[in-house]
C-alpha cells in the first residue's frame, strides 16, 4: 500500500464530527492502535482496546465521538460516528488509487475472435484470448492473460484478475470477481472402468457463476457432466478451493482456503465451510450448516448444524470428545486398575 | 452446454429400436429424469428409478426395449438396447460440437522457437511459447497460453488447455490431456540445512507422463532430484493435487482432487485415493490399494488394502473406531460408575 | 534430465582424490545404487549402504576415500572426499545447462509499460505484461508470461518462471525464486455479513517476499487489508500452499506443499509445517515449532514445540493416543466385562 495522504486530505475523507489536537505528518499507512507508529493513522474498533489508545504512535487516531481523553503532542484525533466505518470509507478511498478505474478498449496485444462481442466501456487487457461467441459486458475488466473459451458470457462489471481461465459456454453474472489463476469450467472428473481402464465419460455441461461472486486464487470450478454447476448469489470463495462437477452452491455461502467439494453435492444457501472442510459427493448440506477448518463432512446435514471433525459431527460432541481424547491414556490405566482391583475382590470374596 | 437437437437428429445419432409418441420440442438439454424439464432429453440409467418416467417432463427419454408404459403427449419414448450406452453416443456427439477440432498451423501471436519442431497436423494457439528443441506430435493442440520449456517432448494427440505450463526437458506421451493451469516440472522441495540456512538442492530430474493420462486443473507434478518423476499410462488426476519428486505412479491410478503425494512414494497399478488424501514420502503402496477422502498414508500398504482415517487404518477397523469414538462420552462416565462401585464394594465386603 | 558426460569430463568436474577402473561409457543419467543401470553415475551417500557397492551395474560411483573393494570390469570408482557433496557439485553444473542463463533484454513480445524500469541485466521473456512503475532489478529473469501489476518492485537476481503473477505495489527482495503459477498479492478473503450479504472489506495492504525465499507451483499468498503480509528471509514454501491476509512467516521457515495458513497468524523463524498442515486466524506459532503432516493448529505454540494431530497436540502425546486409538474396540470390550463381573460380584456379596 503506497499511501500518501495530508491530514486535510484524511479530514475531508472521512468527514469527523470533532477533531482534538494536531499533525504534521502525512499518513502514509494504517494499522493496529498498538502496532502503529509515527506516519499511521489507527482507529478504535472495539471499545475494549480503548485503554490503548493513550500508548499509540499512530499520527492520526479515528475515534468514537464520546471518547475521552487528549492526544499526544503532534497526534490528531477525529471523532466519528463510526471509527470502523470511518476507516472503511479510507480503504475504499486507497482501494480506488490502488486498482484505478482502466481506460476501456482492447489492448492491441490481445487475441479477439472476429465474433465475440466487447462492449465499448469494457477493458480488455494485455495478452487475453478471447474465443469466437464470446459476450463481454459493460465496464467489464480483464486485466492481464485472461482466457474466455467459445461462447463465454461474462456479465457487467465483472473483474477477472491475471491468468483467469474460463472454458467454453460458461456463463458468468454481474459484478464477478476472479482473482488471479482461477479456472472456471475444467472437466469434471468423471470415467468408467471398463476393461481394466478408466474410460473419460463427456463432461459436457457449464458453469453458472451466478452475480456477486467471488472466487480466490487458483481456484478451480469444474464443468458438470451434463446440466450445470452453479455457484450463487453473492456466495464468497477463497483461494485454492475445489468445487467439483455438478455441485450447487446456494447464495451467500462462504468457503473458505482448500475447501474440497466432490461431485454432485448441493449446499444450501449461508452455508459456511472453514479451511481445508472436504465434503464428499452427492450430499445435501442444509441451510446455514457451519462446518469448522479441516471438519470432512460425509453425510447429509440439516439446516443450521454445526460440525466439527472427520467424520463431522455436531460441534459440542466432536469438542466433548477432542478433551476425553486426550484423556486416553489415563482411561487405559484407570481400566487395568479396576481389573486388577476386581480380580483381587472375587479373590477375597471367593475366599 | 449450448445444445440444440431436433427429435429427427437425436433419432439419427441413438438409432433407436422403436419408437413411441412424438414432441415438437428441440431437445436443449440432458437431465435426470426427476429434474428433465420440457425441452431436456432423459434416460432410465437404472431399472430403480422405472417409476419415476411416468412422471418426468422430459420431452425425449431414452428408455430399454423392453420398457413397458406410454409416453405423455409431447413426449417421445426411445427405446433403445442400452439407455446410458446410447446417451454416452450423445454426450459425446455433443462434446465435439463443444470442443471442435481446430484447425492446424501456429497462431501468429505464439512463440515458437526455430528450433521447435511442430508437426504440421498440431495446433498451436493463441500466445503460447515454444521454447527451443521442443518436439510437438501430431494432431497435438495447445489451446492458448500454454508454455513448454525447452526440450519438452509432447506425444500425439495430445491436449492441453488454456495457461498448461511444462517445464525444460519433461516428456509427454500420447492422448494427455492436461486441464487449465497444469504446472509439470516444477522444482521437487529439497533443501539442506547447514549454517541456518535451507540450501537448495538441485532439482536437475525431469518428469514422464506416460499415455493416456489426464490432470485436472491447477495440479502440479515436481521434477526429480535427479532421475524421473512418473505418472503411469491411463492414470487420472484431479484439480489441485501435488505430486512429489521422484514419485511413481502405477497405471490406471485415480487420485481425486487436492491429494498430496510427499517425495519419493511410489503407488502400485489401480491405486485409488480419495479427495485430499496424504501420502508421505518414501512409502511404497500397493497395487489396487483404496484410500477414503481425507485418509493420511504414513506407512508402507499392501496390495488390495482399503484404508481410512489419519493415520489410516485397514478401513473396517477405522469406521468401527469411528462408531466407538462417539460413544467416549458414555465410556467415561461408566468408568467413574464402576470405579464408584468398586470402591462402595470394597467397603462393604471390608466391613 | 538429458545428461551426457564422457568419464574424463565427470573426473574433471568432480575432481577425484583417486581413481580405480575404467569405463568407457558416457555418464547419461544418475541414480541410487541398486537402481543405477550401464550409463549411470552413483554414489555411496551413506556407510550404510557400502554393501550394495559390490552390485552396482552403474558406469561410475563417486565413493569416500577410504572405501575398500574394487570395481566391476567396466566400472570407475572415483574416490572423493565427500560423495555428497562431490554429487552436488555435479547436480549444480547440469542444473547450468538445464537453465542456461538467458540473454538480457526485453523479448519483443512483452508488453512493458513506459513508466516501468528494468535493468540493463535483466531479462523479460516472451509474453510478460509489465505494468505502470515497476522496478525489476539486475539479472532478474522472467521466464514466460508473467504478470507484474503496478508498482512492483522486484529485488536483484530473481527468478519467476511461467505464468507468476504479482499484483500491485507488492515487494520482492533479492534472489527470490518463484515456481510456475505462483500468485502473489491476490485478496486477501475478508467480508462484513450486513443486511443478508458480505460485503467486501477492501485489501489494500501489500506482500513483502524477502530475500532468498522460494516458492513452489500454484501456491498463493494474500494480501494484507492494510499493512503486510510477511514471508521472511530464506523461508522456502511448496506447492499448492495457501498463505492468509497479514500473516507473518519468520525467517528461514519450511512450508511443505498443501500448507494454508489463516489470517493475521504470525510464524517464528526457523518453523517447520508438514504437508497439509493447516493453522488458524490470529495466532501466534513460536520460533522453531515443528507440525507433522496434516496436524491442524488452532491454538498458540510455544517455541519449539512438536506438535501433531487435529487439533494438535505434543507429538508423545498424540502418538500415545494413536496407539490406543486402535486399542478402543479392546477397551469397549473390557469395560462391558467388568460391568458384568461388578454385577455378579453385587449379586455373590449381597446374597
Amino acid at each position: 500500500m503506497h499511501v500518501s495522504f495530508s491530514p486535510e486530505e484524511i479530514i475531508q475523507i472521512v468527514g469527523p464530527i470533532g477533531l482534538r489536537g494536531s499533525t504534521s505528518e502525512r499518513v502514509r499507512g494504517i494499522a493496529a492502535i498498538n502496532a502503529a507508529e509515527t506516519g499511521d493513522l489507527t482507529f478504535l474498533g472495539s471499545p475494549k482496546y480503548k485503554s490503548q489508545v493513550g500508548g499509540s504512535r499512530a499520527s492520526v487516531v479515528l475515534l468514537p465521538e464520546d471518547f475521552e481523553g487528549d492526544p499526544a503532542p503532534g497526534q490528531l484525533f477525529l471523532l466519528v460516528k463510526n471509527p470502523s466505518a470511518a476507516l472503511a470509507t479510507l480503504c475504499a478511498r486507497i482501494e480506488h488509487s490502488l486498482w484505478p478505474k482502466p481506460e476501456a478498449g482492447i489492448h492491441p496485444s490481445a487475441v479477439v475472435a472476429p465474433t465475440a462481442r466487447v462492449a465499448a466501456s469494457a477493458t480488455v487487457g494485455p495478452l487475453c484470448v478471447i474465443e469466437s461467441g464470446v459476450i463481454v459486458g459493460e465496464r467489464v475488466h480483464l486485466q492481464a492473460h485472461v482466457f474466455l473459451g467459445r461462447g463465454v458470457r461474462v456479465g457487467d462489471d465483472c473483474w477477472f484478475q491475471a491468468g483467469v481461465r474460463i472454458t467454453a459456454d460458461c456463463e458468468i453474472h454481474e459484478r464477478v470477481r476472479l482473482q488471479p489463476g482461477v479456472v472456471i469450467g475444467s472437466d469434471g472428473f468423471g470415467y468408467e472402468f471398463t476393461g481394466g481402464r478408466h474410460e473419460k465419460v463427456p463432461q459436457v455441461g457449464c458453469v453458472i457463476i451466478e452475480a456477486d461472486v467471488e472466487i480466490g486464487a487458483n481456484s478451480t470450478v469444474d464443468r458438470a457432466r451434463f446440466s450445470r454447476t452453479v455457484i450463487g448469489l453473492g456466495t464468497k470463495i477463497d483461494n485454492l478451493v475445489q468445487v467439483g462437477h455438478n455441485v450447487i452452491i446456494g447464495k451467500h455461502c462462504i468457503l473458505c482456503a482448500q475447501v474440497g467439494i466432490a461431485g454432485s453435492t448441493s449446499l444450501g444457501d449461508y452455508v459456511i465451510l472453514g479451511g481445508q472442510v472436504g465434503v464428499s459427493g452427492h450430499l445435501t448440506v442444509g441451510r446455514g450448516v457451519k462446518a469448522g477448518g479441516r471438519a470432512g463432512i460425509v453425510t447429509d446435514l440439516e439446516a443450521g448444524m454445526f460440525v466439527l471433525g472427520m467424520p463431522a459431527l455436531p460441534h459440542i460432541l466432536e469438542q466433548r470428545i477432542n478433551v476425553l481424547r486426550k484423556r486416553l491414556p489415563d482411561l487405559f490405566k484407570r481400566v487395568d486398575a479396576l481389573e486388577t482391583l476386581l480380580v483381587e475382590l472375587k479373590k477375597s470374596s471367593a475366599g
